[in-house]
């Protein structure tokens, strides 16, 4: 398969990335030195992205900035962080992608843990997190000509424990080739309309 | 108790304050003909509807406008109806009210059944939802002095079955004093973090 990877030089993106190399050609995008370059949080640079490409058989976003702090100091405004950088961004990449996706094709976006056991701080990305796992649930019945729509939902890496440790007290960590295994199953399986957790 | 009711001239509004004002005080907000005038997707709005109301013990949102077509037809712009009117609208009444919620007062937030059991055409709604339920959740562990904060998700009401019917097949439809329970419920029940289905 062609895949188009987003965010595959982040922690999770580079995992996902290693998996699927082996057997499938993958096209990496993102700000910064990648085969296509995209900031996912404006819908030009989106479309220009798949006009570059052209047609693939599976997106996966594993990107999706969100603000983290406490609920007393989030604001309308820091709020847009997430619904800019995990929601918009996410679903713009659904919503402008059909078109260059091949039949049968796919689509994998990322959420996280935090929508379904929370920590101290995560409201914001929460709620992105929550946004995008009903948006899959729901365009899944009516994505045209066979295209699948997941998202992963990874706990935190042991790969980010050094960043992230302290806000998740108590939270088993997965390596990074566990979760990468949620999107395998996602692009090479059948399923649609799902939330893979790797808690 | 002190009640600020956004949307309460709509099919669940309308419920929700029938309920309400036998024993409560409910002050009716929304765009037009209400005691407050706001228009919830605009933060100005909403911070003006919180002077003039002062301190309430519980703030009701039954409102939240949404995007309903064709997933083929859902543009980042129509999508951002959505975002704009269910999801921002409603979480900003809560992070720009919490200072005028009293100790121990409460939030009460509207999604929908769509996100649990989508429709053809419900993806942008169905999204909104699912942002305002993981929000719900994750905020509620971090709520000041004692503030709840619940969302109740109705599935469609027998009063919006004219309307909206034909987007339900097979939905058993449930009658506005029922879905007024679970306003209820969220207000003078001690619960928080909550979904109260009603489907
Ligand atoms: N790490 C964890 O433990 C964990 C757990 C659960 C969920 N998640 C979620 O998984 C996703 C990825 O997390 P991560 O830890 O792998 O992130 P990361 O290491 O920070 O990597 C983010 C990746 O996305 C790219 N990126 C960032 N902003 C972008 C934008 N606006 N447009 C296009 N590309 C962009 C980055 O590359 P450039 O900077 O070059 O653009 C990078 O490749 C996030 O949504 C996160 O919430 C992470
Ligand atoms: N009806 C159903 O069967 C059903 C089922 C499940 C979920 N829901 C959800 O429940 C919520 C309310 O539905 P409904 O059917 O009761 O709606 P509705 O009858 O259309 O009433 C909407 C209410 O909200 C107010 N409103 C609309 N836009 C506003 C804005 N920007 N700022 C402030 N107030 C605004 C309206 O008054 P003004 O126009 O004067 O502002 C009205 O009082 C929606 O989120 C809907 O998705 C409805």
């Amino acid at each position: 398969m062609r895949i188009l990877l987003i965010g595959a030089s982040g922690t999770i993106g580079s995992a996902v990335r290693k998996e699927l190399e082996a057997r499938h050609e993958v096209i990496s995008a993102g700000r910064n030195g990648a085969d296509v370059k995209v900031d996912i949080t404006s819908t030009d640079s989106i479309e220009a992205m798949y006009q570059t490409v052209g047609k693939v058989d599976a997106v996966i976003s594993a990107t999706g900035s969100t603000y983290f702090g406490s609920l007393l100091k989030l604001t309308p405004e820091n709020n847009d962080i997430s619904i800019q950088g995990k929601l918009k961004g996410q679903i713009n990449l659904v919503l402008l992608g059909l078109n260059h996706v091949h039949d049968q094709g796919s689509f994998t976006l990322t959420t996280g843990i935090i929508m379904d056991d929370p920590i101290v701080g995560g409201a914001s990305s929460a709620m992105a997190g929550g946004a995008i796992r009903a948006f899959v649930k729901a365009a899944a019945i009516e994505m045209p000509r066979g295209i699948r729509i997941n998202n992963v939902s990874p706990t935190v890496l042991e790969e980010a424990m050094q960043t992230y440790g302290d806000y998740f007290p108590g939270y088993e960590p997965v390596p990074a080739s566990r979760v990468a295994q949620a999107y395998r199953k996602s692009v090479e399986g059948a399923q649609t309309g799902q939330t893979f957790t790797v808690y």
